[in-house]
């Protein structure tokens, strides 16, 4: 799991004799960019170090409880401040910070870039990459460890919850021995693990309720029961916390391999989410309209009708299913 | 959450001298009491000792990958056949068995009780029962550990299934720092954690889909928004894994403290439903219509229309909640 023993002291290496750090999450920000932005703020304290916690979108109030989730600040109240160190994490490219945020740098700024996508393109003037960490706040932890950096349960419980919500609650394939051990040891330093499960998964809304069933009204499966798909029917609500994870339900029938959600956006476009299971690499798929991803999480938005585009893309499909 | 440290020697003591063992798990099976009966069955072939597993209902196609699942029996294929010597596993109480399998009983029969259930009534003649234990697997792991039974990759497998589901994927309050540790040392055997998630969470059929919907129709919550409800309308599908975890739609939402599920059952009776999140014991409700439970999950069957029922239950928990 560890790729090296060495770009640790990176991070050592990137704070020392600065200060006035920007913490920079990516936009529609998740629980692992969260927890590990919230995580490396709760260790700048601990070197008394100044820092600014920025993202370009709002957190949603279910990760409110994270050590310090309140002071993450949108970049409109920053207008007037630039920042020349910058820390960011699980951003796998520098677009993934949001313009909004770009324009707080100046022109000789530094970056460490902390991040476990394998797309990452080790835009920062340092960079801590572990493509094969289950969470960027397991890369994180790793450094804690390494670096003798004393963890504490402020710190624990945002490396936990980037962990907790990058494994899919210790279900997705990155889930291994090391994952577990991690957990075991971040939860002894006090974590009520229920209370972070109600937080994140028990705060839906009576809109999503509206949402999930008609949306189910438009499930469908091809004739060979490989390929599933909805058409996401969001009337009433615009939280996208309202419609995040409906592409699952198409995904969990049995037999399914590839999974797709529809949404007709704005200007006549058409959001598609797509997941596979087994072999299928949906990222390619995505990639041939202009979209992208991982090999079992990619999505592009394209023009047209919902009907139209899932003629397109279910035929795109069938040609990888075996 | 070891309670004693002498009790596990019951496991050798009750299968020295004696073989020919009934491996019985409760009805209408789960995760933790399958993976209970399969790893002490891979465990009673290391003592080279001949059993039978056993249980009144067919297992699930979910469970089918679990070491020796297909090898579960229905009590009338074996309706010439007595057994003396019989271990049973996560069964809070004798009924739990099912009339069925104690018909397979000799009247001198000798049961070992191993179970996690706090309600457990140490009905047998020799009883390791841990309350507190978050999973039956988990008390069987220590009793492995304690008893320097070598675990393998067949016998991790069922131990970290039912340690998984009892857990609901490491989410439950029963989820603690030795959980994942425990985990962390069963995977290491080699589990392939995604394989084990596609066969027991990944197996919707379309049918539960239809049923969600339907059911969704249904949701109501009260005026406080603290209590939820949904009847399950079940038409085309009389299978039990269409609607398990239904109750979990109405629980999901925020500010919800007790969810309900009725179903409309045989008889003009319906079947009640019952989860709570922080403080009501749903327990004390169930109980006073006859049914029974946990804390924060129970159940009861009550005489009347789903509209009657819904009436008189949702009355009786506006008096617990605060």
């Amino acid at each position: 799991m560890i790729n090296t023993n060495t770009t640790y002291a990176s991070f050592t290496d990137f704070i020392k004799g600065k200060d006035n750090f920007l913490i920079v999450s990516h936009f529609n920000p998740d629980g692992d960019t969260l927890g590990s932005a919230l995580a490396i703020a709760n260790i700048l304290d601990g070197f008394s170090k100044q820092y600014t916690l920025v993202n370009r979108d709002v957190v949603q109030e279910k990760y409110l409880f994270l050590p310090k989730a309140t002071e993450v600040l949108l970049p409109e109240s920053l207008v007037d401040q630039t920042f020349q160190y910058v820390i960011t994490v699980d951003c796998a490219d520098y677009q993934r910070i949001g313009d909004e945020v770009t324009k707080l740098l100046t022109p000789d700024v530094e970056i460490l870039n902390i991040d476990h996508h394998p797309t990452n393109t080790n835009f920062g003037s340092s960079n801590i990459v572990e493509a094969d960490a289950a969470s960027t706040t397991f890369i994180i932890y790793n450094l804690c460890k390494k670096l003798e950096i004393p963890l504490n349960l402020d710190i624990a419980l945002c490396l936990y919850t980037g962990l907790m919500t990058d494994t899919g609650s210790f279900q997705y394939s990155n889930t291994n021995s090391e994952v577990h051990s991690v957990a075991a040891e971040l939860i002894s330093y006090g974590i009520n693990v229920y209370e972070v499960v109600e937080n994140i998964f028990e705060t839906s809304s009576v809109e999503r309720m509206v949402v999930l069933k008609k949306s189910l009204n438009t499930l469908e499966i091809d004739s060979s029961g490989k390929i599933a798909w909805l058409e996401i029917i969001q009337e009433l609500s615009t939280k996208s916390e309202d419609i995040d994870g409906l592409v699952n339900y198409p995904r969990s029938i049995k037999g399914v391999e590839v999974a797709i959600s529809f949404k007709q956006v704005h200007d006549g476009k058409v959001r598609v989410g797509l997941r596979s299971k087994k072999y299928v690499d949906v990222s390619l798929i995505a990639m041939k309209f202009q979209g992208g991803g991982h090999k079992r999480a990619a999505g592009c938005t394209i023009d047209g009708t919902v009907g139209e585009v899932k003629e397109v893309i279910v035929q795109e499909i069938k040609k990888y299913i075996i």
